[in-house]
């Protein structure tokens, strides 16, 4: 229904940032998401949605939290959903959004440092 | 030596994005480190001193990876630098760059998703 970039889905394996180049391609892929995500609103609502009751919520049940307008509000979901971190339902007159957890834990996965190296041999043993 | 936002150091606990709401003064913060590694240049760059022999790079060995002049790389790397993501030493006449890695790690654990209420009591048992 939805445009979503092939992030979350399409990249089962996702070796993280700090191990390896990252590829061009990739690296234009990964930049759209965090793009999506990096605004202050957007961070909110993502955060705002994920920690609703039910982990849902739907933008009548946002708009509260900001001195924004519902249509403002609608096109920061909109980014959100098209970046593929949330994931929205039509129930009756709304749109019921959730967090894709999936999506950020890729991020996150990728952030996170190598760890020691394990097959590292000790020296002078 | 440079601006460098308060993420990493100031922020010894920050409760990941998707388990309470986000305060307005935090999503800003966050929003500024994400908005500076969401471009796919500074991905790459990111990515490239982190791999590099040592864990450390100068510019002279990251312009080669790209189709742009070195003091278009010295802007990036002066963005990643301001945002806390690298830190530079110099050393005679360059720069050498490497990733803090407690600054990816702290977005790394944001983004991560809540774990199963472990508080959750079993429904009519």
């Amino acid at each position: 229904m939805s445009k979503q970039l092939p992030v979350a889905d399409a990249a089962p394996y996702c070796p993280p940032l700090l191990r390896e180049p990252l590829s061009e391609v990739r690296s234009v892929e990964l930049a759209r998401v965090l793009k999506a995500i990096a605004d202050p609103v957007r961070l909110r609502l993502l955060s705002l949605i994920a920690s609703h009751a039910g982990g849902e919520a739907c933008v009548c049940e946002l708009t509260g939290a900001f001195d924004l307008t519902g249509p403002t509000i609608s096109h920061h979901l909109k980014v959100l959903r098209e970046a593929g971190v949330i994931a929205g339902e039509r129930r009756g007159t709304w749109i019921y959004y959730r967090v894709r957890p999936e999506a950020l834990a890729e991020l996150s996965a990728l952030l996170l440092a190598p760890a020691e190296p394990a097959t590292a041999e000790a020296v002078g043993a």
